[in-house]
């Protein structure tokens, strides 16, 4: 199938912020998804120096200087369009990140295909270009996460040589939010 | 106890480095730990640009443009010194983070204290340091990793009003490195 993977920018995020939620309805949790593709408060144009809004502000998140994501995405070209119009058919997101006992990492935080694009190679290509920017970054390790149910995706992850260091090493991902993390922060 | 938590500057890679290595040997991994308080081939003041090493490379690393953790350090007065000299007794890695469902969020690499200075609040300080610097550049969530076999960790992590993710959510954390890594790039 004819498709191309490119950086993501700005004007990625309507069609980014469409196929978070199409994720997450994939993934069962589109309630817990507070996605927007442009806050209202956006202010500074350094991303750590603004508050943020209260929800995921992709514009201002990913594309202010200091971004806290980069993104790419896959597209096809005008003739192989969805029924609804959409060429931009899959996307992954992706920070930085360290580990302390190997050093640099890159964190792969979103892999999507829309549904209907899905066994052509598309996942894969965006996988392999997280790959690439992190090697031509220094990182030594792809980091991501995978919940339990997903069986199709686990197992295409460990078919590409990946492995689930929560099984194998015991590694439990844990979290501090609302207001357990304010009161944790007042000291 | 008197002690004081300050951001970590490129002077404190090597009571880091020190410190990687005391918590790795804590949690039976040391011989995974390729940690170098400063490597040989240092060429760009921007890390994202530079090869960088095949170790992790702390000044490098972490103290240069765009870095790619950020720490902050435990610190006693001399009269409290350890009898090895050291000032330096604990520390936290953290850096920036994303999730495509709630937005910003920050990462807690490593958090340590040794040993003779625990039970005296300095892990907590330094954890709720990192909540401020999370906070203050508008994270809804403080993410980590715990082993599993460590209980008193994950107890006091529990304590603090964190929730396992693993457990209650079903994530599991998944890597590629090496050849694995190299292979996925070439696609």
């Amino acid at each position: 199938m004819d498709f191309s993977i490119r950086a993501a920018n700005v004007d990625d995020c309507k069609d980014i912020a469409r196929m978070i939620m199409e994720l997450a309805e994939y993934e069962k949790v589109s309630d817990h998804v507070k996605v927007t593709q442009k806050g209202a408060s956006c202010s500074s144009s350094d991303s750590r120096l603004s508050p943020g809004t209260s929800d995921a502000d992709l514009e201002q998140d990913g594309f202010s200087k200091n971004p806290f994501f980069h993104g790419i995405i896959a597209e096809v070209p005008e003739q192989h369009k969805t029924k609804e119009g959409h060429t931009k058919i899959g996307y992954a997101l992706y920070f930085y990140a360290y580990s302390s006992w190997s050093g640099r990492a890159i964190y792969m935080e979103d892999l999507y295909v829309m549904p209907e694009f899905r066994g052509k190679g598309v996942g894969k290509a965006l996988m392999s270009k997280v790959a690439q920017l992190g090697l031509a970054a220094g990182c030594h390790q792809l980091n991501f996460a995978v919940l339990d149910w997903n069986k199709p995706s686990m197992d295409f992850y460990l078919s590409q040589g990946c492995f689930d260091i929560t099984d194998t090493m015991g590694y439990h991902c844990l979290r501090c939010e609302g207001e357990a993390l304010k009161h944790l922060a007042q000291l």
